[in-house]
């Protein structure tokens, strides 16, 4: 494992400690090296004694799978390496989430180190592309936002239910999805007791739920507006959809848009599609590898409105890496990610 | 003023003890009589030596004005009498918000005590109504919700900027804004450290932004989507509004957008537009009577934006109050109202 | 399982669903009976499908073991019949931690229902009592602050390094420990943002923690002050502890005091010693049935101050139940409550 | 003013721009020069129209009073020639609040550029040393923690009814007491939703207390234990302090105490003595230039326990400069200061 300083680090190897079937043999940090990482992070002692050491390409290579959480930009000038030695890559940073590397270019500010493996790489959300990951070399892990707001407007946007030029995506995260990194602007004393918007010219977020949406509808003309939200909390993300619908679909009943959601996500355990009229909880996720949303109509308009959470850090990050994990090397998806949020 | 004993009311004290030319004869509170102010709000010790006492209608009309910050229904019951002995009065409730009083039944869900006086009550946003409120003998302060909305849309919607069939309201408060009464759902337990949207089937406010937006546009088919959400802390409200621009104007210039807004708030003392690109804070406006906004077009597209922050217990309540109660009285109008917002 | 509609309830929930060894037969809530357990906690859908039903101890008798996750003065109406029919009981509850029923009435403003089954009761901190809980059939789960306070100071009282008059046990609660019922007082707007001493004249933990301790010195002239706070978030205890050393002590080497503290924790699986220099944080025991401690001697004077922290719904109540409950029944001490804790 | 990007400058910006006596001439900051400061706070906007600019002792000198509200350090290199120019100067760092400069250098790290003023230097605790304060040239600003620990200590140390071995001093900070500087140790996810202890083996408040204390007493030999503790909110320091009576003393009534508490403080503005039994909250001098206290004798037996609260960017920094440089000034001490905390 590459990177375990930040939040998503520490959530991945909360989860594969408890993983019945995983060997942690490494856990790398350049800046930390011969440190415990249970003393930077004591919630593990007494479930990890290794140190963090230098990455090393060699010994990386000798595991199964390689998780990456690590900055952007990291990953790919070590998975080309990883590959030819038969290991298999999980990238939770963006490196290979974005197609055309012109426009990763654009939006993350560098030159892709290997842009010929992008189009190789498999964007890591099951509920989408599950028998792709099975035998991929090399996962995408998705964005936190991207996957609350993919989960979320996948049914309708799947069955055409609704106009693509009248999508909306109000998204408010935590402020773990910012990292554990020295700043002003996420101190507790400017991120706390405050709320706001933030990026609304253009997130990087925003190209990746573009092509979300286009792959699942299959249409390349779409006009999605992303508005992000810093929350004055630590997990969680609230995405608060809103579409209108195609002239054909306004007489549909209230209860056939419920069944639809049900229906769409009645084989997948990682998602939880509320009763009608219900409101889901960012901490009714805190801590579970679980997408819980619920579809509302309102006033019986033109006008859908879906709300979506996940635990940023696990169905948006961690538990999600954990979740493709279990399909590349054969465990049953849903081993060590079988929990209760914790509510309270 | 009639009934302190919630968070309006602790504000309103708040800023009356400040206030260079009010003296408060009387506070009421029927279940607290006896019990000193200060008692039950330390933070006024030494401002405030009076004790709550029970309402009493002859007592009341011996003020110049008389606020009443009670649950919905009370004052209703009072106005009739204390119009007519010549006393003025500003309802913090939403008691004659509604024009139509079979509507106001239907969202509040009790007969009208008094419809005959809805006509004359005057919508207490002065930004909207400055001239009327000065002569108003009763003045429906406005919710804290539409204070948000209704400033934050109207420059668009005045001009005929924006498809009024196309609001999208996605509005987030702070806790305060459910009041200060014994409730599991308002524990910190279960507000605290989590998000959520709530009332997207319909919430009492949506009827009265509607008004407005009504009123401002001279159009009756419109059509509003409100999602009011749940903030984990105490003071403010960040609404988040979307809008498809009208076919006309979509040639628009970016500078054009925030040179409309900029004049029309040019002479408001508490509406403030920020700057091209800004993200207003809720903290930015924590304790002050001040509506902040930002207007954005991304990807200079059809869809406008803007971001408009209150606090709830100010501009979008006691605040305004004491503004029309400045109008009323013939004070300047930010007399007792001019301080910066506490940041951190 | 009765009473699970509060935070130790549907803390214990979540726990027990992940037990290998349990299975849950009802779930009881008067108030309740027909509403579905995981519509009230949602985080619980997916895990456990009973509704809550009204409590009859004929369908009790026939579970192994019964939680009484109640009101003080619930349990003990029942616990003589479900004894007598052989089941065994864990109460979360205070009803059985005080050896003396005129002083547990003083405390508490009841009578007890069954002084004669006080003696019986083993107070269930394994720590101190693991061999009577194995065999109990009536166990008296200790109180939150109890837990962390007696922990801390159990090494130093056991050794008798510390003067037995100079006791004080500041400590500091999340909001969680006052429970899920409505009252002002825990609202986000009242508990949020703040901080605040509660009961100093006199808390209900106090005579639980002397209780503890002159068991644990043998001495009964013991003199403690203890003040809890209010902490501004949901989980967590942190007890800061301070003692004078005997004259006799006062020579002892920082490293002495450090070896004690470990050596008496050694093989306790939820006692965790911190190293010298330490300074715990809640966070590190979020959701985790733990106790992690520090022991400092500032300036290497005669004063010893104990940092304890615990998660107040698990070591302070849930998961030291079910860790009671594995003895009671057999299991390995450890089962069901091995990981670490959800950081951040 | 010197320094103003951190939380005690814009604090005192806050404060001073709503004072009526005072004209602020420039606003210094190297790093930020040409900057608007309100554009740095939006808080301020419409209140201060001034641009950063780098610190020059020429202009600064023109000023009356220059408050320097910077790292530790810095205005030691700027007093002596201020002082020279005949500009009085109050600093809200610690370069002179210790007498003994060997002291500070221990504590500091630092040697002091300006030894030879720190006798003149005032320590500015206008409850202690008001005289003194009106007519110094030169002000050291106390501490937060030692400004609510000393004022709560106060009436006990002065009248000799401790043991002054006993004392002990548990505090507990909001997060703003760390100032506003990028770092991992207080970022929203770091500090927030959790709660501990931290420098329990010495904080450099800890000899500024006890010479406090000292000069009180007129005592040296004086044993008091600090510990520190970091809350998860921002604003906000709550001391809870702990002695033990005299032998004299201990036949005294609970009355008596109280009464020496509520008579030493008649005559402050800015102390508040709360009734019998009371437990002050933050929150109630939030915002607020107060210190908010209580007095407690648990069971009526040997040791007293006083809870003490402040704003600690307010009494424990910004505001009690004000009052310096009201004192300094000849202004009504209370100019400026006069408003109630920001309750909720």
């Amino acid at each position: 494992m590459v990177g375990a300083t930040g939040y998503t680090g520490v959530e991945l190897l909360r989860l594969l400690v408890m993983h019945p079937g995983v060997e942690i043999s490494c856990v790398t940090s350049r800046s930390n090296d011969g440190t415990r990482v249970d003393e930077m992070f004591p919630s593990l002692r007494g479930f990890l004694d290794l140190p963090f050491t230098v990455p090393d390409d060699g010994r990386l290579a000798e595991a199964d799978v390689v998780f990456f959480a690590t900055p952007n930009g990291v990953a790919m000038d070590s998975v080309p390496a990883l590959l030819k030695a038969g290991t298999r890559v999980i990238d939770l940073a963006a490196d290979f989430r974005i197609r055309d590397a012109g426009v990763w270019s654009q939006w993350y500010g560098m030159q892709h180190a290997c842009p010929e493996l992008i189009a190789e790489a498999v964007y890591g959300l099951p509920e989408l592309n599950r028998e792709a990951i099975r035998t991929a070399r090399l996962v995408a892990n998705p964005g936190c936002y991207p996957t609350a707001v993919t989960l979320g407007f996948l049914p309708l946007v799947e069955r055409g239910l609704v106009e693509l030029d009248s999508l909306i995506a109000d998204a408010k995260s935590g402020a773990s999805g910012a990292g554990r990194k020295a700043s002003v602007a996420n101190l507790l004393c400017e991120a706390g007791d405050s709320f706001k918007a933030y990026g609304v010219a253009g997130h990087r977020h925003l190209p990746e739920i573009s092509q979300n949406l286009r792959q699942i509808s299959g249409v390349d003309a779409l006009d999605l507006v992303f508005v992000p939200h810093l929350l004055p909390m630590i997990r969680g993300i609230h995405a608060t959809l809103y579409a209108r619908l195609t002239h054909g679909f306004q007489a549909m009943e209230p209860a056939d848009l419920q069944a639809i959601y049900e229906q769409r996500y009645a084989r997948e355990t990682f998602v939880d599609v509320l009763p009608p009229g219900s409101h889901p909880e960012t901490r009714s996720v805190r801590g579970a590898n679980l997408c819980r949303m619920a579809v509302h109509r309102p006033q019986n308009g033109r006008r859908v409105v879906v709300l979506s959470v996940i635990d940023n850090l696990v169905k948006g990050a961690a538990g999600q890496a954990v979740q493709n994990m279990n399909l590349m090397l054969g465990f049953q998806e849903e081993t060590g990610l079988r929990h209760p949020g914790l509510l309270p």
